[in-house]
């Protein structure tokens, strides 16, 4: 039944979800496998993990923070309740409804969430206690994917002002041939990349202003999101290899 | 002559740079500014930072690490030689040529990188000795302002796409009142977006493994970093206080 916890490969698969706990508005990736935990949360001002294996889930699941009892009736062996948990757990730090959340604390140094549910007719209570992550975490998580996923989009807004400005060609030479809309309403501007980039960007940085995964702006959040995802179950496994190698070479020069 | 300390939001100002300093490929963001500077460096895996005022540089000058002294006969005044400092280090920090640099140590809790250069006839050493930044730190610097140029570069690809189609209606309806192109290399494909983003995406996947900074994606990288600024500097402010109510506001409500 002994876990050796879950690998950083796996937790770099997961996707970022935006999720509501306790009525607090985060980012949630997480992890629930093998009698073990890894969750990740960030408000974006701050970033907090959690790391647990069989043996501290065991421990938790009867007392908490205070010393008393968390589930004092609790006699069901770990994987029973792992799995309950996993369960009750599972979809809703990927986004679905969390009711069931409270948040006990909230600060830089500390971030302890409550789950209430009900395991065979009786009260179960959990509670996820997280720390600080580490820089390195961040850059992992959030910061390389992002940082792959936007120089992807930049590219893909480069070529498509390049496929607009083609087009703008064919039409030009259409009309100089004489050709004619059969309907006005289909006519469309030439492309201007440079005052496009300009006004867009005007206009977007409002938007940015908002916290994007929540509201009108979810689903473009959450194809972000997946984005990342992809960008790091898909690349990063290579890429740290290369990178770590570069980096270690780098070190070795001095 | 003494110094507050450089603000956060005139860092939040800068750009990040991509910079090679002792053979460390690195990010680099600082700000010099009365007799006072703060210093950003991230290789992707970690960030380091330092911040010095007035009498912690003034103190440096004289004393090395190991106790010995770093500028045995520097008697100049810290502001002269602040001055110099900035002229040397400043241009370096932001991307220009950068031999005088040696990086000392690098490892994840330490970064100490040499610089040498010459005042007034006499040899000039100076020492930047970062550790690891917060998290608080990477998230203004560099999770946030990605998050949201990425939101706005995916509308961007988004908005592109739909004024193809619309371009491509309109091609289609001169085609179908018969006209024909003068050119048939003016011709152009019908544009799909989800197969575009298909096979984009994995091509740029391949791409994202480089360090993107450097060669032949630099261009790329530069304007990349730059919207990250603009980012930082135009919004963070706002979004800042808007971001920090919000939070507070969530905080206490428990």
């Amino acid at each position: 039944m002994a876990s050796v916890g879950v690998s950083e490969a796996l937790l770099l698969e997961q996707s970022w979800a935006p999720v509501c706990l306790g009525g607090l508005q985060l980012l949630a990736k997480s992890c629930f496998k093998d009698t073990a935990y890894r969750l990740l949360l960030s408000d974006m001002q701050f970033v907090w993990e959690e790391e647990m294996n069989t043996a501290a889930i065991q421990e938790r699941a009867q007392v908490n923070q205070s010393g008393q009892e968390l589930n004092r009736r609790l006699r069901a062996p770990v994987s029973a309740f792992f799995t309950h948990l996993c369960e009750v757990a599972c979809p809703r730090l990927a986004g679905a409804d969390s009711a069931e959340f409270s948040s006990l604390q909230c600060s830089q140094d500390r971030l302890d969430i409550r789950l209430k549910s009900e395991l065979a007719g009786v009260p179960f209570y959990w509670e996820f206690r997280c720390t600080p992550a580490s820089v390195a975490v961040v850059c992992s998580h959030f910061v390389r994917p992002l940082l792959a996923v936007s120089m992807v989009l930049q590219r893909q807004v480069g070529e498509l002002g390049t496929l607009l400005a083609r087009k703008d060609t064919e039409i030009q030479d259409y009309k100089e041939s004489g050709a004619e809309l059969s309907r006005a309403r289909l006519k469309t501007e030439v492309f201007d990349e440079q005052s496009y980039r300009e006004t867009f960007i005007t206009q977007a940085w409002c938007d940015c202003c908002e916290i994007p995964w929540q509201d009108q702006q979810r689903a473009h959040s959450l194809s972000l999101l997946s984005l990342m995802q992809h960008v790091s179950s898909l690349l990063f496994r290579p890429l740290r290899e290369e990178y770590r190698f570069g980096f270690l070479a780098q070190k070795k020069a001095h």
